[in-house]
C-alpha cells in the first residue's frame, strides 16, 4: 500500500516561516499489512492541523512527542479513520485523533500508540464533522477550560480575548457571547476586525498593529482575560482588570519569537492587590472531561450558537504554504491541510474493500 | 481626657528606614466626650501593629485609607477596647480592630467608622489574647486564604514559603505543618533559619542572603508556593513547581524598594505549560469568612498546633525604632508596639470608672 509522507529534513533557520519549503520533502513509502503486530492498526489520515506548536517540534525541542530526527515523518495533530486493525480496542471504521504523522496512512504501532486516541463516532455527534475535531479537540478544550472553567463568565460581564480571530480565540469569543458577555477582541488586521465584529458579532475589535493598544484599552474595565500572547498585552490586561478578575493563560505567541529576551509580567503587585485568579491551560489537561466538552460543542453547533471556522489547504504538498499562512497570522480560525478528501461513507466502503483483501 | 498621639510630619526620603525618627513627632491632644455625636465611640488603644504597608501610607499613596497629610495621626492596624459609646451597635467593653490611629484613645467618628470593626469577645475565644488579633486578623487571614484555600495542601506535599519567619510566613509554615506537608522556608538570616528549623520545625530553611537560592532550590520539587516577594524568587518557584502547582501571591517585598525597575515574572510560558494556578490574596478579601477563620485559629492555638510569635516594643515613642527593626528584617513574627498595657479585666474596670463620669 503506497503511502505519501512529509519528511522532516532540518531545523528552520531565522528566515522561518519564509523558508518553510526547505525543511521538508514529500516522499513515498510502502505499508505491508502483513507486518502488523498484535495491537497495531492503520489509520487513513483525512486532515492534519497546522499549529504554532509545529515550530517547537521543528526546532527539535523536548515536548510530549518524540524529538524529530532527520528522515522522520513530520508530527501533527491529525484526524482519520481506522481502516485495518489488529487491536481489539480499536474497531475498523473508528474515528481517531492524534499524532498520526503527516502522511496518507498511519501505521499505529507500539511507538505511536499513546499519541492516538479514539474520537466519538460520527453517529454520536452528527453535527460535528471529522475535520471539525481538529478545531474542537485541542483548541476547543483549551477554549472551554479557559473561558468557562477559569474565567467563569456571567451575563453582562466583559471579557478581553487576545488572538481573537485564531483557532482558539474564535471559539472563546463564541463561548463568551453564548454566555451573554460583552466581548472585546484583539487581533492583527482590519480584515480580522471586520470578521470579528461582522460575523462573530463581538462588541469591540482592536487591531493591535494599527491602534495603540495601551490607550484603547483604557476605555474598558474588564472582568476576564483570555490570554494567548503574554508579555505587554498581559500586563495591560492586568492593569485594566477589575477586582477579583480571572485570567486564563493559554498561549505565549509573544514568547515564541524571542524567548531569551522576555520582558516578563511587570504588574505583579496588581495581581496581589486586585486578588486576581490566573491559571495556565493546555488542552492535555482535559482528559476525562473530553466527552462532556465535546457534547457541549455538539449541542451548541446543532443549535447554531457556535461554529467552527476552518481554512483548508489541499494536499500534503501545500503544508509549507499553510505553515507560512499560519505563522504570518493570515488565518481566520483553524488552518488545516487535507490529506484525502473522502466522505465517511466512502471511507467505510474503502475499509470494506481493504478488509476483503488479506494484504494490499 | 489627655491623648498622646504619633503625628505624621513628612514623607520618608531614600534613607528610610534609617530616617524613621524624622518623619513623626509625639504630641498630645484632648478628647472631650461631650463632643461625641450620635454613632461615635471611643476606643482605648492597647497595641498597634508595625507593617510593611506603613511605608506605602507614609508615601502619601492612594490606598484603602485616607491619604496622610502633615499633622494627621499616623495610620495603623490597632486593637483596643471600647470605653465610651454613643453607638447602639458598639457596646462598651467590646474588642475592636482597625485603623485606630497611633494614639492612646481613638475617637471613632463618622470619618473613621468604616475603618474599625468589632472582634470576637474575649470569652468567645479565650485562647486568643487581644494582642494576638494583630497577627491573626490581617496576617492570619492572608495566611489562611493563601495556604489553605489557594494552595490546598495535602499530606506529604511540599510547600515553599518566602519571608517564612515574617508575621504571615510563620503562620503559613505552621498551617502547612499542621496539614502534614513538607515545608521549605526562605528567610534572610541564620538566626531565622535556626528558629524555623528548631522552633517551628519546618523541614528546610534557606538563607537567601548567604546561599545561592537558584542552586539550592534545584534540589526540590514543590507542589505549592506561598509568595511574599515576587520577582526572581517567584520565577524560581515557577521553575521548580510541579504540574498543576498552586501559588498564593500575597505580597511584593521585592517590588516595594524599586518599583520602577521591576524585572517582572519571566517564566510565563511555564505557568501555561505546567497549568499553574495563581491567585492574589489580600486580607481584605475574607470579610464574611473571618468568624470561620478565627475559630480555626482559636482551636489550633488551644490544641497547641499553632502559636503567634510577636516582638513587642513598648510605648508610642518606640514606633520609629520598631519600623526600622521591621524594615531591616530583624523581626521573627509580628512587630507590635504597646500603647497601654492593661489586662482585659483592668480595662473593664477602667470602662466602669469612665462611665460613672459624665465627662472626663
Amino acid at each position: 500500500m503506497k503511502n505519501k509522507q512529509l519528511i522532516y529534513l532540518k531545523k528552520p533557520d531565522n528566515t522561518f516561516p519564509d523558508s518553510a519549503e526547505n525543511i521538508f520533502k514529500v516522499s513515498e513509502s510502502q505499508i505491508t499489512l502483513k507486518s502488523l503486530k498484535q495491537g497495531d492498526f492503520v489509520v487513513q489520515v483525512h486532515y492534519v492541523s497546522v499549529d504554532p506548536v509545529m515550530r517547537v517540534w521543528l526546532s527539535g525541542a523536548e515536548t510530549y512527542y518524540p524529538k524529530l530526527k532527520q528522515g522522520d515523518v513530520m508530527h501533527c495533530f491529525g484526524v482519520g479513520i481506522v481502516i485495518y486493525s489488529n487491536n481489539s480496542q480499536m474497531n475498523v471504521g473508528s474515528q481517531v485523533f492524534g499524532n498520526l504523522g503527516i502522511q496518507q496512512y498511519s501505521l499505529v504501532d507500539k511507538s505511536r500508540r499513546k499519541m492516538v486516541f479514539p474520537l466519538p463516532q460520527q453517529q454520536d455527534f452528527p453535527s460535528i464533522k471529522l475535520i471539525d475535531y481538529l478545531n474542537l479537540v485541542n483548541n476547543g478544550m483549551a477554549a472551554y477550560m479557559g473561558c468557562i472553567e477559569v474565567c467563569q463568565p456571567k451575563p453582562g460581564q466583559t471579557i478581553l480575548v487576545s488572538t481573537a480571530a485564531g483557532a482558539t480565540g474564535l471559539l472563546v469569543c463564541q463561548l463568551a457571547k453564548q454566555k451573554g458577555c460583552k466581548v472585546i477582541g484583539i487581533t492583527g488586521s482590519n480584515r480580522k476586525c471586520d470578521f470579528l465584529k461582522g460575523v462573530i458579532q463581538i462588541d469591540e475589535a482592536i487591531n493591535y498593529k494599527t491602534q495603540n493598544l495601551s490607550e484603547v484599552l483604557k476605555n474598558y474595565k474588564i472582568d476576564m482575560y483570555f490570554d494567548n500572547v503574554g508579555e505587554e498585552t498581559l500586563d495591560l490586561a492586568i492593569r485594566q482588570i477589575n477586582q477579583k478578575g480571572r485570567i486564563a493563560l493559554c498561549g505565549a505567541m509573544g514568547n515564541y519569537n524571542d524567548y531569551n529576551n522576555r520582558k516578563g509580567i511587570k504588574n505583579y503587585l496588581m495581581i496581589v492587590l486586585k486578588r486576581i485568579f490566573m491559571k495556565g491551560i493546555t488542552f492535555t489537561e482535559v482528559g476525562e472531561k473530553m466527552p462532556e466538552v465535546l457534547e457541549y460543542y455538539s449541542n451548541s453547533i446543532k443549535e447554531g450558537q457556535i461554529k467552527t471556522y476552518i481554512e483548508e489547504f489541499e494536499s500534503i504538498e501545500k503544508l509549507p504554504e499553510a505553515l507560512k499562512f499560519c505563522f504570518n497570522g493570515d488565518n481566520i480560525g483553524k488552518v488545516v491541510v487535507k490529506i484525502q478528501d473522502i466522505s465517511f461513507e466512502e471511507a467505510c466502503k474503502e475499509v470494506f474493500k481493504q478488509n476483503s483483501l488479506s494484504s494490499l
